[in-house]
């Protein structure tokens, strides 16, 4: 035990074969939709919980907060939430958009084993305050670092991550009896993929491609 | 040549090497700002700014935009704004808290050697409008996925990120002359620690401690 804290706490060198990992584990991870029922050990999500609470926040404030979604009626009020604001989004489409994005699958919500929602805890007197009094919105960026930590986590237990966005917020946290004070910040679908890919769904669907543009750099 | 893409194409195994070295990253990664002042070479930041181009997006969007900001002119602005936010920030803690805050190191900007500031392009077409109908806020989180892969691509080098959030964002976009349409989401100190931490500075100096209560999941 002694031998191991000691070890833990040795500042760590990294090598190349660890960045062509990450870098790998970067290019596979990817937005699962697309997912196997099969159960995920609850052990496992325990581990992605630990290192999702490692993630950097706003003034330490950590106000990432966890919710499982498992009860069957919860669900269904997540999958009616969703295939509203899908239709909605639908119905802003037109000509060959509208029948691309008609055709795309978005979400695993039904097959996936699990169901885990996140939010921010905007009351959180956690942090003081500190760092987000030019910019609050600095502590919901927090716990949208917890979200991608958990999420290359995942993948490097080979476990798929899907995010849903296309939900109505705040009828989501209704839905969930979560307190006033939590906003929705992402609600993921968690289960083992069916294939694996490193190019993202949406390019190979011909709806967006990756675009080098986005790297340029502006000089000030 | 060939041999590589193959090879890059192959889906990758992780092992538990890889996990504990992740986990390591994710633990010795700090908020740094305490920096080196010896110049970063270029091609590492390259580097560092391919692989925060593979982050997930909403709707693929890739709506980060980067900005190096080198002209000291343009660096003794944006200290100026932050040394009025932080002055700001100060007046509205009071007694023992107050000290405590007067106390801290809360950035790096003058000797960091690097100054990136990382935007979200609110008007790009980028994406055609997918997965952000109904939350709008994704496109900024999808920048904020960018800072943070950026942030642990950079400790696998032994570069440190200093996330600086004391700051008019308007303000600074000002400064640095973006388009109109670009919303600041976080500006970046790099530059090589002074020193290698496990444990968040603002725990260290008493200001705000991990809290377990923070990892706990409601059960809906």
């Amino acid at each position: 035990m002694f031998r191991e804290i000691v070890a833990f706490r040795r500042s760590p060198q990294f090598n190349d074969r660890f960045r062509y990992d990450l870098k790998q584990l970067l290019r596979w991870r990817r937005d699962v939709r697309r997912f196997r029922t099969d159960a995920i050990p609850e052990t496992l999500v325990e581990e992605l919980l630990d290192l999702a609470c490692l993630a950097p926040s706003v003034g330490n404030a950590q106000p990432w907060r966890f919710v499982s979604v498992d009860d069957a009626g919860n669900r269904a009020a997540i999958i009616a939430n969703f295939n509203q604001a899908n239709a909605r989004a639908l119905a802003g489409y037109h000509g060959e958009r509208a029948q691309l994005y008609a055709g795309l699958k978005l979400a695993g919500l039904k097959e996936a084993p699990r169901h885990l929602a996140v939010f921010c805890d905007e009351g959180t007197a956690q942090g003081h305050g500190l760092g987000r009094q030019s910019m609050p919105e600095t502590l919901r960026y927090s716990a949208v670092l917890a979200v991608h930590t958990l999420w290359l986590a995942a993948r490097t237990r080979a476990l798929g991550v899907g995010w849903v966005s296309i939900l109505d917020p705040v009828a989501a946290a209704e839905q969930l009896r979560v307190p006033r004070e939590w906003t929705l910040v992402a609600y993921l679908c968690l289960g083992w993929p069916t294939e694996e890919q490193d190019e993202p769904e949406l390019q190979r669907a011909g709806w967006q491609a990756r675009d080098a543009a986005c790297r340029q750099v502006l000089w000030r």
